[in-house]
């Protein structure tokens, strides 16, 4: 191997601690897959009608498949937007914060499940409240492990330490509050799921708006103004 | 973390406005990857027929369901094209930039079921007028969703400013036309769906041609001449 | 948008020709995720026994389903290797190129059918000829795609042009010869399945080898010396 | 062609030896790839119990569906946090090294199968001594395909050559022992399947915990001084 391709690619492996540290690009790339996949699997659960004079109506009949999907991909979509968004923030990859994150992508893969389990069981009056108890729970543990995957990243020090501290706070509140909510609406949903249901779709929609503007510490380019 | 650490990776975090505005690179594997995943999931609905002396025959009989594959591959394909072509002319990606994106990208991943239910019930004459006014919808629908992606990407200053004005008119242009053709096939469909099928299938192919080569504004290199 | 971002990622946009010319990065990246589903999807097909007192010998039964996995798993990947050695030849991506790629890729996605249709009906002497054919003329036909690709890139001139023109023309060679004899034992599985998939068989795990180095152009560095 | 174009992207074509090496990017992006669909397929085996009085009951009857979920998830995620950290470990990929690493992504790929035979079919008394043999040998085959990945990568000279080589030497007798006592396992498994499964599953566990930081050759910087 020649000096030059020795020297050519700078590694993260200097850190000390936990295993070795790396940048983020590949954990996001695999986070990115797992998004993508969960995100188009459920198309497979929608099945193509037989032939016949009622083709038509067996296709507005799917209704409850297509809005499984619809709901899969907007839940999905709305993380992913966020992992997206929180991918600049973080600045290396350590090993607990890789097992949070796997965490975290093998709930955003299992969330099709339950919500098919409520939203193609809508129909049935008997079945529905399950159906819903078991999908706001879902949400809640699926945020419970988002919350896990920040905390985890800020604990060892993953997430960029030029980010201004009221800024990295307030973004812990806003997880935990949407954490407690969604946990809260699991707990009401066991008493009435028509409220459960309604308070985890508020705070679920509520994260369609953009998040804050990363704030980074004004002084830190002087103080290091030596280099 | 050490300095040089801190100041490796340059990000586009500076950005105000709607959240956090970033490059287009991990937008673009995500959507990669979600068009990846459409292209080839459709395979997965070609049923292998049983062994027996019928098999070669049942092989044959299996060409509505290679109809829908080659149909889903093409559409995807084509969209893919267009969509790498155009991840050169962003340049960010914003908050409702990135929720423009991902109501298209549930399109693609959608695209495949309308597709066989045109294509894997065109053989049974009291079906496939269904199939395939839901199938020309679909991509009315895909294409309305790519326009609105284009028209949100511009209102954000998501596409590259350096673009010549003349030439990204033009491309607006140019998508507001196949959707508005796209629209009125759809349209025609519910009064003869093979005149309606014929004018989504001309809008269609025709996007196979190559798109224009960007332009950009000659004198702009010149105003920052002094960098 | 700031100076700085403007110029901070170059693109290749200033090409003239087909519509807009690219690097190879997003097109490998699409490249690589299709080839990862179609590598990992044929998975799906090995249906799990019930469970009771044969699940054994059950288990052991279904030797031509792995035996479609490893089929299928060896092609692609036997493939997938040639093409990320390919990666470093090409230079840019126009839009035939992309088509011509598209169209490969379609193939490849495709390929774990026939791949099933022999090696899940070997079993059956009424359907193995049947199967045998099938799978042989695939292998043929996606062949036959990757010299397009290929001949495609060389045409656009997207393969890189540094290349030394021997080495270019051997690699040309080498497809053709390839596709030749898949296309010659297509024809053969037709009077004898035996011969036609051992020829086959032959010409596809002879591609296991490694691929020669890349030979550039000794002096062109020189001549662009002023530089 | 422009001239900055040329020489933009250097390539690691100017190794000699077997076929074409180049860095490991594209080959982190497959196996990422490889990883996420693996990683996230497993659900589409958990099947929606029917609308009715029992639908309660009948998702929490899905267990053994969840936990070959969370066993699917658990043994991927880790081999994925491993691959992810000897990503940096690599520098280059030839191709005998693209050749066993695709072996090792077919078993990844594969994993889940064994995982469903022994998890879906644990509640059956006369069926889960195979499934459980038939997990613990598959866990033993992935191990070694592991370790066969890492001693072609070291043989080939695609392990970064800067890596200490005592660091090395505890890595590669890491993975021996690791493999080693899955061997056993799997052994022990035929006699009793409790205790082979018992041992496997602590040996699996056991590499939750981070890997050894990388450690380098520390005069090698000096010697390269001059540059």
């Amino acid at each position: 191997m020649t000096k030059a391709n020795r020297n050519a690619t700078p590694r993260l492996d200097e850190h000390p601690g936990e295993g070795a540290v790396r940048g983020t690009q590949r954990m996001e790339i695999f986070a990115d897959a797992v998004f993508a996949i969960a995100f188009t699997l459920p198309l497979l659960e929608i099945k193509l009608p037989e032939a016949g004079p009622g083709f038509g109506a067996a296709l507005l009949d799917l209704w409850p498949s297509y809005l499984a999907y619809i709901l899969s991909v907007l839940v999905i979509g709305i993380y992913w937007a966020h992992h997206h968004f929180s991918g600049a923030i973080y600045r290396t990859t350590g090993h607990h914060f890789l097992l949070a994150t796997l965490l975290f992508l093998s709930l955003i893969a299992f969330i099709a499940f339950p919500t098919r389990a409520f939203a193609e069981r809508l129909s049935d009056p008997q079945t529905r409240e399950t159906g819903a108890i078991f999908y706001v729970c879902a949400l809640a543990a699926l945020s419970a492990t988002w919350l896990l995957k920040w905390k985890t990243g800020c604990k060892t020090n993953d997430v960029d330490d030029r980010l201004d501290a009221n800024y990295v706070r307030r973004l812990t509140r806003k997880y935990e509050v949407t954490t407690g909510l969604l946990l809260l609406a699991a707990a009401i949903a066991f008493l009435r799921w028509e409220a459960g249901l309604a308070l985890a779709a508020v705070v679920t929609l509520a994260n369609l708006r953009a998040p804050e503007t990363p704030r980074y510490i004004e002084e830190a380019p002087a103080i290091e103004g030596d280099t």
